[in-house]
């Protein structure tokens, strides 16, 4: 059984444009929201215990894809659904689907590597963070070979 | 010979994280304004003659990816060079490269809508609009065979 | 007795800037939906309803002044509360001031204006929503004369 | 003779909200921007310089105050234009007037603290920076006795 970590959100003003809608790059703050709220409440391996503004461990975004499917309004309320396609030594791709009342309003995947900020060499996962991840894959990709980065 | 359109950005306090690098949905807000300009200043078509904030037509995202290359730092100038992919009947699919003194900073790929914005349907591109927009074609791909949204 | 409004936000690593503290523009973001709760969830007369994207009314900003006592950094909880310094024919005067666990980061006092979105001519509150901010008022306050904008 | 110095910049679809205006949390970011290229390019003495990021100096914001005076629109530009109100051992005060096409759109009064971003102590502001500050304030300023932070 593998979990899925949920960050809800309200649409505020803030994030929507002349049209209404929410202007897309704010899903983006949301989806590092959703990540930082992943590493910090569910793996307990946050960005602050990684001591990312005191030159010492981040996660910088490898690559990300989004794709939308209906525009979302002011003050909908948003679901932010974070599951793990992938842990590899030192990276971690997620699937983040966001929803409002089951109506898709976007499908996410994006890879982050666990790096140190000065340089910016990846290194392993700490083998606690490591295994408190392992719960949020899928059963079919938990399955699959590892790889490195 | 196809153009390619360039929008140059200093990088501000505003954009940079805690590890002092740019953070990535900053550079969201960067593609949209290459993409804003481009449709303005070079194809005569922006999003105040289309009326997106008078519930006339917008270009809501189909889809986006980017893969990072490298972090960019306070006062770097950065380069971010569009060019069309595809031209659709009511899509455009642009490729737009971020460097820095040549120094690769990111590659997005991403497709908008040409839509109402009350409602969502999509229209056909205006022919005066569509006309300059095959300027920035590169050969190859122009010569591949357009469909439809 | 009077009501205090209160919005509790957690500081994300999108608020903080290289210095790792929260950039005050970000505090911005959360003055305003500080306002936008208020009006919405304590007064029943949100921007929804009041129509703001379909030029009905809306609340632009007349004057802020905020200052700042102690930084804010990434995890920390801020609790944002709302009292109604004045309430004028179509004005109203908040003071909010942000604190994490009773130390002071920073006191705002802003008014905002009841006008049209389109030409931003002022209008009276509608009486429901006046009488529900009456409540908001501390006691020395509610006792001032009132005046127009 | 005093000096101003000036940042144009014209809006975006980025910082309109959803009554087609500029959302003001956007024009603190534009605030933020000015000060910044006023030190760097204009003093010499910028962010990068000053290793905000590196636990050196930096320039937190002590107090600000803005009157808003007309909206604005999306493609405008805008002319934000500096000069120094007060220039204390350790801190300055600005005046930033925003206009377009000679039309008022705010007019701000700020003053930031020159200071370590490590603990936030307060340090004189090294001669070069001040030597330079002194032409941007207005003759009558000028005659005025400095006091400390």
């Amino acid at each position: 059984m593998s979990e899925t970590f949920r960050l809800s959100r309200q649409v505020e003003f803030n994030h929507c444009d002349p049209a209404g809608m929410v202007f897309y790059p704010r899903y983006f703050e949301m989806i590092s929201a959703t990540i930082e709220r992943f590493l910090s409440d569910a793996i307990g391996y946050g960005w602050s215990s990684m001591g990312v503004a005191e030159k010492g461990m981040g996660t910088p975004m490898g690559q990300i894809e989004v794709r939308f499917a209906n525009p979302s309004y002011l003050g909908e309320w948003l679901d932010l659904d974070l599951t793990l396609a992938r842990l590899g030594t030192a990276s971690a791709t997620f699937d983040i689907r966001c929803s409002s009342k089951d109506e898709a309003r976007f499908d996410c995947r994006t890879t982050i590597i666990h790096a140190h900020t000065g340089g910016g060499k990846s290194a392993p996962w700490p083998p606690e963070a490591r295994a408190r991840m392992v719960a949020f894959q899928p059963p079919a990709t938990a399955q699959q070979k590892e790889s490195d980065v």
